[in-house]
């Protein structure tokens, strides 16, 4: 019996989302795990940590922002109502594909002169990012505007902005386990008025 | 000479303005100020102060909050991504010209749960939120839904919406009178990556 | 009998209330309503309004952007999540009380190499803002660094940005009137979700 | 030769890594495809597309917003300035890890009520979230409070919400696929002014 349309798209949406993770997969396996190790004591010393990011891995971000205050770290989105006058013993932890992002590396000026300690997250260690960052974290997916799909097939950023969410949560299961408080503790943390 | 279709449009508009201006000068006539006083011990003692509205409401608390940040206080915005639970010894400064919008009834229900305070702004003391609430401060102002036009000529809670944002800011001018640090030393904690 | 405390400070809130509803009063007579009346045409005519605004500026500008969108008009805030790109027919309606702001002013040149006009709202028209923007409406209100007071006796740019809130609803209810349309049709508009 | 503590923080990071991938590839192989598909006519019907979610799962449904904009549906996340009322032919594609959430539930019973249908993505199909929706999308991931780590050694609603992001993205390529727009013009409806 022939597939129906319904099936086909089934199928079609099962292979998407097998390559998605094979994509996650397979730059897993190209991560430099010392590289991407040594932001965890940065975060761990940091008097307060500020996340920083555009579009799609602004929301990677603002995720992984969440689990860090969860596990009792003072964490700020940079745009955000109450978020304070970054300074000296901070970390701002700046996440672009192409580490050229107009907004991100202003960003990454002002925390610099600042002195706070700028952490990149980025597919690349040379640009302008890169340059102000005290240590970049490199994730080899395609940036944004790769339309080629040499490296992933997916739309844009998609793959960067995947692997930068699970990274960061690959850190804070890291962080948390160094840690040890239990998943109690961390959930009196949650945000409890919405 | 008879006025063009652009001069009646610019004393439409100024009438306007002036009305607008006028309209919150007639409800500042009517606050009770030892009433809207009682607010400032409240939010000069909080271990932290949250604030929540909806729609404009919570853009005029918003404003207000970051000015109390700028001053010294712990600020949070609820919904925002790393405001964390509130507890014993927090204010929840809440908003809302009805008292009845859920989502913030919601709140400040959970806020008395958890052993804050509730600090309400609105323009009734007979509402689910004045039930609710540890102090509520009275702003005589027509609510969302009287399109009557008896209070204000303006559209739905914008009265409201703009005497919650001057108000917040005598407020703040005041505690500013009060605490006496210069605008040099506040002006160091405003944000400064945007 | 001497006053209380708590008298007194009932009496100094009142006083910057005044105060605070004065300086817009003083600041109303100020204004050239025929050159901030030639922004409802731009409006009227916009395919699509996009706003922009830094800090306490930025939460005006949202205020007024929900009031558009009640009136009808497609609205969107840079930043938000899937505010697309603007284009020509397009107006950015942009707020700073210098005109100096970076990323406003980066969001303007862009805006204007796409093709749309830009509308500034600021306290000068001498300003990188202000040549890039087609039409220029004037607060002329304290800038946020002018800390003498001889505009205002508030902090920062507090006076412009509630003169922006209290304009721009005047321009509501002139684009309203000119309108026509029911309160109760624009009511159905309001966002249902929340 | 012993590793030194910071082999010892690589090595673990990588595990994490390992299993967040494979978690995710665990999961997808549990899913049933061919209810997932159904949602994708859904969102191709609809008039205009909603999303809402709490927490890391409303930040998962905002990148997935992002992408359904750049692919040229009308979408609109609930909570921001402009987003304007749902109504009859709209659809709400709700994220709730146990379909219980409180604010999450409450927009669901609005939508429906406005005559919009719901799209759930959840743990479950028993719930209050999946009793409103048209039609329920279950990923099988552990909800926030399982403590007991049978499904996900990670915290709280992590899986759950990293597997709708992938979900998501892999309905994005699906429906990009379907539609055949060339990246270049998907490229031209990205925000372009931050």
């Amino acid at each position: 019996m022939s597939k129906t349309p319904s099936d086909a798209l089934s199928a079609t949406l099962h292979n998407h989302l097998q390559q998605i993770i094979r994509e996650n997969q397979q730059l897993a396996e190209k991560l430099d795990f010392d590289q991407v190790a040594a932001i965890l004591p940065l975060l761990q010393q940091a008097k307060r940590v500020f996340v920083v990011g555009a579009g799609r891995t602004g929301l990677a971000l603002k995720a992984a922002a969440m689990r860090l205050m969860h596990l009792g770290l003072t964490v700020f989105v940079v745009g955000e109502t109450t978020t304070p006058a970054i300074g000296s013993g901070d970390v701002l932890l700046a996440g672009s594909g192409s580490g050229t992002t107009s907004s991100i590396v202003k960003a990454a000026e002002k925390a610099a002169a600042a002195g706070a300690q700028v952490v990149a997250i980025s597919t690349t260690t040379s640009s302008p990012l890169a340059a102000l960052a005290t240590h970049v974290a490199v994730l080899p997916a395609a940036q944004k505007q790769d339309h080629g799909g040499e490296i992933s097939a997916q739309y844009a950023g998609s793959l960067f902005e995947q692997s930068v969410l699970l990274l960061l949560d690959a850190i804070f299961q890291t962080l948390w386990g160094l840690d040890g408080t239990p998943a109690e503790e961390l959930w009196k943390r949650h945000a409890n008025l919405e």
